[in-house]
């Protein structure tokens, strides 16, 4: 077998990471990983999904006698792991503030994480409602397990409605690992950010993109490749871009929007409206109101 | 480490499971799972894969001399596996119904997966069709094998076409379960309903939608993010869905369909018509026509 | 249980298969696999990632004090596992060629290798850049690690810059391998062949394609469903495609192409130029300009 | 590589198959395992010795208040598996029996498990007498927590008294499987039926035996590589062996025997008595004995 | 976490390896592992024990359709992961041997590996008469599966009577490793190169060694610690150590040699002799003959 | 299925856990686990075997130019990971000395495993010495790579070592847990405490028992089910065992010990003496001496 220059390309490879750590201003120091896993979080995700739906997404062999052993296990060993990834996340955010103390990093990770736990229960809540609306938006679905266990639409929301819990507790970037490993499970991109009410319903999904300040109210149905999107960043005097603002739609309950339609900048859309297919909306939609193409008199799904 | 209020989210969890069920009027009995495993049916999957296609998808170190052996035992296994899964579909099916005994549930499994196994080669004749169609169409393809290997849109048939076989048995959980798996792998959503001629190829192919009730010609070509929906779904004098109605697109034989168009509704496209790019659908198409948006004299393909 | 007609099954698949050698008049000689393993470069393109990022992408328990020792077994693993699949490559590939021998097919893949390790720095210096731009061009965006860690474009880029290093060194089907693993990952379609400058950002991504012959030039940024695709394929006058010809887009420094444009043929997107959303281009755009729709006056972002 | 006859060997084995079978008069049957399976009862045996000891044996991750969960799910998990062998074993054991049915199998085998499952904390408290008699006997042990994780005579006595439970339950060949386990991993061999009372203590321990009929009182101590067996079999007036007699020794109380002593036959050592190493014995000592060899002042112990 | 001086120490390590190879004047030649794997092998022990007895070592799930197809891809796949450990062996063997070529290498594993392919047949009609014997032989076993799945007796034979085919194959350091891999399940401790007839039966087993010449005839029964083992070695006129000799016992037909005894030396055991536990045996002993300690008049058996 | 009592079992196991803390004066307080983890143990010395040994215990795939590489990743990561062990021993240790702070556990810890690392090339070392010593010594054996490979007194060795140098460092417990790995895995016996000189060869071996305070010196060899073991314990005045004393044999340079030869207490087996097997001996044997039992004239070998 052939050798390769590896202690050339070892040594290469060493400036490069060097030369790096010198642009963003990081010494070398010992130390071990600074950041969370993804692999940690994909399986912390495993685990919560069997705690919450334990019949359903628990392991095939478990029966309802053992139900309540097994989510507290469960949950047991998904909060400790989470724990030590919230503890990465904010000893990472808060590393250039000399005045943080090791117990500080501890005592907010511990919090979160708790507050999280606190939340599981109305999270499961909110579940249900979305199971129930995709169960009745969709002619084809024959049961609400049928749902649970297929739809990516479901699945995109069980880990949008953790994401969003430890993203409003302070934990953004893993917040953000849970989200993109929705998308790309279900090619369903939901900023975890964003605010999405009860019984929401996205069909097909593939293509769908919602951003950080958009807020959806109850009932909303959604369909493959759906924008809700910023118009171009706003920009300060100095041209930075600012942050923060909000700057994604407002949807209201009941509204229907078909596929591959386009919604940006900070626009309401009213009370029942239905957004046609392929439509491009940049300004409010009144409650009520249908908007279609030229050319299209009804809207689409599949 | 901290310790969380385990019991108190345990008792809550217990408790959204009970309004639950009570919702949905199931009674909390002693048993087991009641319903198909997601990853048992990837394990399945990747079997019959290796079984269809045993010196290309199956395992590295297989050897032409031990092919039959490795179909035949890989096929016991599977299909032993697939009666377990069916098992579990029929029973879960026929569950609010008190007549029907446990013999019953096991022999129309058992005579749905005896009836499966008997379609996997007419299932690999149609495969080879689609691989041939594939590399006849794309002309940066170099070989039979590297589409095998490699574009998604075979690989989206491979589930197609046993997701369909196992629809058309009477198992349209297990058969979603396979299209959502494929659907999550290769962001193609081919409903298990669908019917698809033989050799039909689909390029790129993120986006794309096909609805339960299509029906697909021979020698039919399509390009990413092309949807073949529905209209608004039709709604009975009580307004209540109407189930089960055509409402998809039939496309007949040699069609060509290029990227992001969308075909909405129970129309037709004739034989060997090429829609183009972006283009929107609802009215047939007569056989050999080309149509175009306004400002595209050209079908766009990657 | 039920018993299967195994037998028979296998006899029917394997004709089959004779039917499949026969038509493609391949023997059934002998021997072992002669293709690449899609596991086995999944395995690979892991342990690649992890050498160049060692902190970030390897295992979670590195440490700093041994990073060079891990990069340095990492790669030796790495690349004597991507010798085999070279090896099986250009085995492949000239399995027609009488006059090559063992050692030819050994020394092929052995230089490939070679070259490929020794590019492995200036890829990692590449891909610091898209980073460095992932963080600057997005606003939700905390830190260069949330980047690498997250976002979908990077990973993408990751398997583009390696995958278009193998098929420039005359590898194209594993090049091809990684490019779908990423496709499937990420929802972005780039062929292995496409020329991308440094700093190059996708943001959000599914359903971006990139066609072969594309050329990127520096600090470049799309969003999702964005196409550089080709027009018809040129025939020549026997009606047979004509294949290699450059038929994808030209697109130059600082151009920003907004979600769901469609850039078609071999046009040229000049310095500075911007896309708007949805737009359809298939006509060279001069430098600093800004194309959109009739109803639109800003590009969108989410 | 090279071809084997594997078409030949396949052939040969099945003919040996075929002649065992028809040795024993056992027709090939449609059907799958009758047996019980060693690595089904391997992953049994390791979950309930986290079941008994979870803070020891269980998962390092453990944490106190997640124990009683774990212990609930792992038992849960290890009886239902338990329950799954022993109806394999029950249903052979009788599988010439034409007047048992399949509810008879089933009933047997779940009160067998169910009985079981009642015994384990009285189990547990004699296992804990066990590791308290360890940690008193032996002047190098430190704590009762290195005694329970590092003394093979301690992983004896645990398999040895689950062991003896399913052999009192009518589960002979589990318990036999299980004895062989624990045979295999310290070199003590102890038969499943061997009665053995409270605060034994094995140490060393390779080479130990003891027979099937022996019975052990409370406070015994044994060294490396005794035997209590039996002498040669009684044979009836026909010479055929007469199973089932009592014919290994009886240990009273607080006997010490030390290392390579043999002790043949149903013969009683006298409470209190102790045995020297290398000792032959096939006559009763009686109890405050003290037997050595002629060249041995002393017990012998490491 | 610490940092360790990990160059320090690899810089040492690497030192002491040199002057090993310098020692053993071996030089660091490029190039990889030269020696069989361990682990390798214990993987085909595993297939081949399935490929013997399919149904009772097998995996779980078998069913008897499927027997053929697992026994000839088990086998096929064992039969190749042996052929590259003889490959490894051979050429370990040879490598002081200029003249030997890598077709030599090849050609001599392939024919081994063939020959050793068409010995199974016998060896697993052989182990059925070890299991007979062992079921007869032994008044606690219930039937025939018991003694398959449970006797480290039986266990132990089917190792070595693989590794002494091996052995007679040419590769001594394969069979090596399989007899020390049943060495340390079994604490049976078999020489490959002994020679032992069929119905051989050994009990408990723990501690029995058994020496590289010795001879045993049909129906032979050992229990726990024999040893048949060599006196000192001869050695010649110059004090070396005369290799090859025969130096072990022969053990004729019939035999019964109880535990711990002793037999050392060329010396022969005659047809039906019983020798008694402990007893020290270094002259021949007639056929027909009893021997036993003075103080003992029955031979010992648990 | 069955359904169990579980909360009834886990109610009476809780209760047992309770009884036991009650007796050794546990609280039951918030926390994880206490002890080492026999798990993590095995691995720790899997790696520190391929970092010994890298070509001939390490990865098969290993090639030479990797070898420094692989080395110092797998000590870095063998160190780190038992680090973490030894905090939990000396923490285990401590846990009564209320003056003992969380820097003091984390600096013992570290400072044992810094003096471990140090202390590996010159294991290395005399290992080597024991592989070449065991080669010598056994005419059987063909290489010293087979000896490495395939002998169970080598593996014992290593175990030793490495356990010798954890106990001399005040980490007992790891200690003893390495060494009850060793004993499962091969039958012999030696304590963490006792001292052994250079090429010290341990023929078969199964059996073998070595005690605390044994001393031997340099080139000693052994054959199974030798014990190296302590008379009766000393008690002091009131009848309790003394600790610590000397009671083990010390065995000068270049003796030899032949199979099942009993030596007890603290005796002096002088240089070059010869101990034949089964011999019992008590008492000091001067130098160059040759002990046997009257019916033996030669010592015991297989």
């Amino acid at each position: 077998m052939a050798e390769f220059d590896i202690e050339g390309v070892v040594r290469a490879l060493h400036e490069a990471r060097a030369d790096w750590r010198a642009t963003h201003r990081r010494s070398r120091e010992p130390g071990g990983r600074e950041l969370p896993s993804r692999t940690a979080l994909a399986a912390i995700l495993e685990q919560l999904q069997g705690a919450l739906f334990p019949m359903r997404l628990g392991p095939p062999e478990l029966r309802h006698d053992g139900e309540d052993f097994y989510v507290g296990y469960t949950l047991e060993t998904a909060l400790q792991a989470l724990l030590e990834q919230a503890r990465l996340e904010v000893s990472h955010a808060l590393r250039h503030d000399e005045t943080v103390t090791h117990a500080d990093v501890q005592g907010r990770a511990e919090s979160a994480v708790r507050a999280f736990a606190a939340q599981l229960p109305q999270i499961r809540r909110l579940l249900d409602s979305d199971v129930q609306a995709a169960f009745q938006g969709d002619p084809a679905a024959r049961s609400v397990d049928e749902v649970l266990l297929c739809y990516p639409g479901v699945l995109a929301l069980i880990h949008h409605r953790l994401a969003h819990a430890l993203y409003g507790l302070g934990l953004p970037l893993l917040a953000r690992i849970v989200a993109e490993q929705s998308h790309a499970a279900t090619g369903i991109d939901i900023h975890p950010g964003a605010q999405i009410g009860a019984a929401f319903f996205i069909d097909h999904g593939t293509g769908v993109v919602i951003g950080e300040t958009a807020i959806i109210g109850e009932r909303v149905r959604l369909y493959q490749a759906v924008t809700l999107g910023a118009k171009r960043f706003p920009t300060d005097e100095n041209g930075a871009l600012r942050k923060g603002l909000p700057r994604h739609p407002v949807v209201e309950d009941d509204v229907v929007i078909y596929a591959g339609a386009t919604i940006l900048g900070r626009v309401t859309i009213g009370r029942g409206a239905v957004i046609g297919g392929n439509v491009w909306v940049i300004d409010d939609v009144p409650p009520g109101a249908s908007v279609t193409q030229a050319t299209l008199r009804n809207g689409a799904a599949a």
